[in-house]
């Protein structure tokens, strides 16, 4: 029996965790979630598994889920950053899911990799703010990363039993999102609900507009650097509209080994929890024949800035990734509440990142302190708006 | 050191494959290799690489050669069967490419296998006749044996760190040869020079008919079956005009492997002869978006009937696909001859399996009485043309 914890089980992520579970019940229990605002779905998800222990945000909240309770479930309920962090260290729980969205995530996955938990990585701040700093730590920790994103953990399946020096590069794929081959004029009148309109997957809000932005793209790049340790110029992001191939691995020898399938996140989310075991399950099968076609083209990284800020990030190093990661989760904010234009969020980030100069990180602290000063600049810079 | 032999120097696998120990003559050297007409080729592969022992399967080509050697060259020439064999068996050679076209692959191949030697395995032949007990005596000599061909490389790499048990099926790619979305009344028609055209790789006359009749996709099926223990059933033949993926497999969980590049033979032999080491080469790099769009779709079985057959062979078992791939041998010299038509090729082979009960291979001649039965029919049957 796998025992696991699940940071943000009222998610998309989350709840398709759930639903691997229920898949192989007589092979994984959920000893611990934690949610938010959702205490319907957390009371539902409590009388359903049965976890030890759940975690609200909100005190107030878990005020309420408490009172929810049918008096025979005994789930612990807890509160705030420290019911969080309690619910990554779990101590029954080999492998903790951060399927939380944001920078929330960062505390309570470094507690787990303190405990040597297996990280079964959904949550994009982890990496892409905390870095070559987090990677130490897993190593020093002994604690395994195991990515959970279908980019990544296409990339992880390429190169099982292949030599991390015979990487040639790593094809990063990208659906392109809903704006692929539109130009600046068009992306200047575009409105919060064009933007919420994903062409392949279905996932939450800050992630459907990071797609559209392609800064996803830039964030899973940054990511991808510090999961498979290579160097920015060995990751191609690759637009390909039916997200079918989930990325691959071009080695030295020019073979190149992809991952497809049906876009369908249970696939890594299970992939991730039975490492290095595949598992039945009855998911739909891919069928080239029936799909036809997969087409392939370059990333319009003019109109789509985010995406090279991501790689100019990367090549700033230090702390100027955290800064644009949360740059720009304060823009979509903004966004999301229509207070800037879909452009805006692209030209804040560069502003933004024009004004820090990156700092090494040797502590949370200091990728907290970015994190601080990029919304501060957010804010200076949108004063008098909406 | 790597030290090799080459079956067959002389054809396409076999000249590609010195390609590759150019490239890496510091780490593979040629202790032997075998020719059959082209002596003057030969010559220059023996002054070049000064393998051990030469092999000439004509007498009198083989003294011919012999006269022409520099007399400063210490290269020893054999003949016949018997010869191929030596090459085959040479004590210092570690891996056995087999790069020879047709039946007369099996004996030094077993033979090699029963030094427990390594075999690169490019003769189709091979496992499409012995199958199953070419796969037990090699398990039983401990001789590893590795695919060249680029489909079964593409499934081998695909394999790595996975389980067998792991499969739900095999993509196995096919361009569709030149007459690709051809009915059955154009093929009527088609000339031997037609045939020739290959749209993707540049092969031998035999292997390109093959191709064109897609019994060379059907040969793969029957290879595929018997490398990688799986059922007839388990295997999807997909056409890919492209021929970028390479072929791939589908797991339990859903998650498709492919293996994808240009068309480079040299690829599947370098990895063969290194595996499991991927070395850095200079062959041309895939770029997914130059080549913009790659397609898919099903074969067309009823027309193109020699696929349809090598899955009944299978079905059947036994000496049956040693019985297709002798009279498919014997059907398309005939028709290079142009003795008979293009669609005789696939009419006869349906009409010799029909004339045949399989028997279990206990041995290899049991297998060669298979072909000489098969040779037989096919001589029956276009008795008084051409």
């Amino acid at each position: 029996m796998k025992y696991i914890s699940i940071l943000g089980s009222t998610g998309s992520i989350g709840t398709q965790t759930l639903d691997v579970v229920r898949e192989h019940s007589d092979k994984i229990t959920v000893c611990a979630i934690s949610g938010n605002n959702n205490i319907e779905l957390l009371l539902k998800q409590i009388i359903e598994f049965t976890p030890e222990l759940c975690c609200v945000m909100d005190d107030s909240n878990a005020l309420k889920l408490k009172e929810l309770l049918p008096p025979h479930i005994k789930t612990e309920i807890v509160s705030g950053m420290e019911g969080l962090i309690a619910i990554a260290e779990y101590e029954k729980s080999e492998i903790i899911v951060t399927a939380v969205s944001g920078m929330i995530g960062l505390k309570p996955t470094v507690a787990a990799i303190k405990k040597g938990k297996s990280i079964a990585l959904a949550n994009k701040e982890t990496l892409v703010t905390g870095g070559s700093y987090i990677i130490n730590l897993s190593k020093k920790h002994n604690a395994k990363i195991f990515p959970v994103d279908s980019e990544h953990s296409a990339i992880f399946q390429c190169l099982m039993a292949n030599e991390s020096k015979a990487v040639n590069k790593i094809l990063l794929t990208a659906s392109g999102g809903p704006f692929r081959g539109k130009n600046e004029e068009f992306l200047k009148t575009v409105t919060v609900e064009d933007a919420l309109k994903h062409p392949s997957w279905s996932m939450g809000k800050k992630i459907t507009i990071d797609s559209a932005t392609l800064m996803n793209k830039g964030l899973e790049v940054i990511e991808a650097k510090f999961l498979f340790d290579i160097e920015p110029e060995q990751i191609e992001v690759i637009v390909h509209p039916q997200s079918i191939i989930h990325s691959g691995v071009e080695f030295i020898d020019h073979s190149t080994i992809a991952q497809l399938g049906l876009p369908d996140m249970r696939i890594p989310i299970q992939f991730a929890l039975f490492y290095p075991r595949r598992m039945r399950n009855n998911y739909k099968s891919l069928s080239l024949t029936d799909i036809g076609t997969l087409t392939f083209e370059k990333p319009d990284l003019s109109t789509f800035k985010c995406l090279s800020l991501a790689f100019e990030a990367l090549r700033a190093g230090g702390t100027m990734p955290a800064v644009l990661n949360a740059s720009n989760e304060a823009c979509v904010r903004l966004f999301l509440d229509k207070r800037i234009s879909f452009l805006d969020i692209g030209n804040i980030n560069e502003k933004v990142m024009l004004s820090h100069t990156p700092a090494k990180i040797d502590s949370i602290e200091t990728i907290l302190e970015a994190e601080e000063f990029a919304k501060q600049m957010v804010i200076n810079l949108t004063k008098g708006r909406g």
